[in-house]
């Protein structure tokens, strides 16, 4: 059997997996273009899921599976896939611990003013005089109460914080206060002095926030999204942290990455911007790899269940 | 009854005290020496616990009561305070939820590289390749497991961290795997990823850590000290960091306070130097004069037991 990757993979984890399985043929490439030929011979491709295109589909005639070792699938060619009856299974999950923690860290930095301090440090300035928050007491708003979301909740319950959340289903959780659908997110909004959206790119998340919603926020919330760009109306953004209508965003994820030189958020004092590093984390790959080695014994014993199966009509 | 201030009390708290205690004679002033005339009179009096000489306490011929809205004594003037027969009261633990706030949002801080991360942003420099790592997993020894230490421990906990602390007495303690006492710190240092220093001035804790402790610890250790300055030695720190004994410290305490423009602390990359700000919060003074009222209750109706009395002998 071939498994071929398209992602680069640590070289602990590289020697592991051909030690531990001598009967299988890797293929360990780092870019598509380099795994195209074997690609065509692999019952399994291990990929981050961004480089594929139908006609990759279409000539991988052994392809069974596709390990994406990531959690965002929306630059999968799923119409092939289902066509081919190719199984995918994602990472989801594996982010959870460092964009929870990315998260916390990113409330603690806004609430105790961390930049204006890193700044008086390079001036020598010493000033006691800063107005600081506590998160004790605090209310968060987690849109998206998937696995990353429920760990932000567990962190908060830690802190006293009261955790609203938002689900498709409004089904009640672990950690949360209480869970809200998307046609009540006023009530999160409202209540909310830190809203966190952790959603994924779709259809139905596509600019859940947008003026309306940046109207029903506190004067003085914090907003952080660490799920997808196209979950934010940008210019309306602008607009209302200019207007008062919110005090601050941390942006971890936008419409186009790496953010251009010339957009207007990289200079704005109310928005803080990170490059999409809230998942980077040294326990990425041998989490996946975690994932990858049980499914890999599912896919060959043809007994038990995969983690993370996706429905490629749904995406998720 | 007559009751000074050498302390600024905030306006609603004035306000409240005024309303609820109707019968009770209120001189409020923001420094000692406005304060000096009622302290004559007065039977109580309220203050950070940094303003008194033994003068002060001599001449204030009524004075039965000290309530200190601090948590440090160590320039309270115990001697003459013993032999006037004075009680003391202390705000020991209100620091212990903004403390716990700062502890793990610099310890955050510098295991995501928030510094480089918004020197980056300054520049328009989107770098996904900084190395990262998590706080799940590693090890935190706090030296000084009293209220702020286990406010710390209770949170590291909820980050899945090992927690080692270290006591007079080596008595064990909720949300700690270990207790060590100070004959055993080295077994602390060598183990912890994160030392953080929670310990009063005091003649036993000064210079605790030294060349020699900083030997014991780990090249990649970033110690934290929110207790007092003089438990470090700073010359051996500064060699320690420079030949990789550890990695970084993060410093809101020093032997002079504010910290001299002309010190080397300021412009060493591997220290972070804040200005005193970790136990800051808009919650400082509400939750003092919970304590201060309580203890007035005791102290008019002679029932219950004050909250945080202090032995003047031993200055805690």
């Amino acid at each position: 059997m071939i498994i071929v990757t398209s992602a680069k993979v640590r070289r602990d984890i590289r020697e592991n997996l051909i030690q531990t399985h001598p009967d299988i043929d890797f293929r360990f490439h780092t870019h598509i273009n380099d795994a195209e030929d074997d690609l065509k011979e692999a019952e399994i491709l291990i990929t981050y899921g961004e480089d594929l295109t139908e006609n990759h589909i279409y000539s991988a005639i052994n392809l069974k599976w596709i390990m994406v070792i990531a959690a965002g699938l929306d630059k999968m060619p799923f119409v092939a896939i289902e066509n081919k009856g190719i199984i995918v299974t994602s990472a989801k999950g594996i982010h959870a611990i460092p964009m929870a923690e990315y998260t916390m860290s990113m409330m603690l930095q806004v609430a105790r003013q961390a930049k204006t301090v890193i700044s008086n440090e390079q001036n020598k300035k010493w000033d006691r005089f800063l107005e600081m928050t506590e998160l004790h007491r605090k209310t968060i708003g987690i849109l998206g109460a998937g696995a990353i979301g429920q760990e932000i909740a567990r962190l908060a319950k830690a802190f006293n914080m009261k955790v609203i959340g938002l689900n498709r289903t409004g089904k009640q959780l672990n950690n949360f206060d209480k869970i809200v659908t998307k046609k009540d997110i006023d009530n999160l909004l409202n209540e909310a002095d830190f809203v966190i959206t952790v959603l994924p790119k779709m259809k139905e998340t596509n600019e859940i926030l947008a003026k309306d919603q940046f109207n029903q926020m506190k004067e003085n919330a914090i907003l952080i999204n660490i799920g997808r760009g196209n979950v934010i109306n940008e210019e309306d953004l602008l607009a209302a942290l200019a207007s008062g209508k919110l005090m601050h965003a941390v942006l971890d994820v936008f419409h186009d990455e790496p953010l251009p030189q010339d957009h207007p958020f990289w200079l704005e004092n109310q928005i803080t911007v990170t490059p999409h590093i809230s998942g980077i984390s040294p326990q990425y790959q041998p989490r996946a790899f975690e994932i990858f080695d049980h499914n890999l014994n599912v896919f060959c014993s043809h007994e038990g269940n995969y983690i993370n199966l996706i429905d490629p009509r749904k995406g998720y």
